[in-house]
């Protein structure tokens, strides 16, 4: 059964699944910006930038200041620390390049079995 | 406009928005396994299982077997890599624990301005 934590890294992963929020995040990541200044390099429009901001929002990857007039997006580092620690288990798999031995082997194997059923 | 190479991580990140497919995931870490070694330890069907293995398969998270019969399932690093390239250019953010000063600064500067404004 998952658990909280479990659940906030679903989300952070379901919300970092659209390559505008990752954009949006790229953007922050320059400095706090407003839903306007977030939005005009994208050719969507604002309200289908403000549903991504929610998203973003909810996922705790960005906050938003309280004034209603300016509400300026700011990113926040946390969840994106979690997805770090999360994918850096799996680190000994790409730096050994075990995969890629373990499937060159195979390929071998199979070559090597083939010979022989012609045979 | 997407390209290829960010809709493959938006693929990534999506099959990755699921604790069953994460748990699945870490259970390959181990070596491969067939859909019914996987199912073993879930309270979900097998059909369910079989669901998530196709979410991760064509996310290249995972390469199964071409035999008929004993098709086992092994994780397939080079997605869960871009994920940590990716994530990596962040790192700055929680490594200095700047937008948690950041934040710090601005709720300090609001229990002034509060308290001004109470003068």
């Amino acid at each position: 059964m998952p658990t909280t934590q479990q659940d906030q890294l679903s989300a952070t992963f379901a919300a970092l699944a659209d390559p505008t929020r990752r954009a949006i995040l790229a953007r922050l990541a320059t400095g706090e910006a407003t839903v306007n200044e977030i939005a005009e390099p994208f050719e969507v429009s604002l309200q289908a930038v403000s549903k991504h901001l929610k998203v973003l929002e909810r996922a705790g990857l960005i906050s938003r200041g309280r004034s209603a007039q300016w509400r300026p997006c700011r990113l926040t580092a946390e969840p994106l620390e979690d997805v770090s620690d999360w994918v850096s288990r799996y680190r000994a798999f790409w730096d050994s390049g075990f995969d890629r031995l373990d499937r060159r082997l195979r390929e071998i194997q199979k070559g090597q079995n083939g010979e022989h059923d012609d045979h």
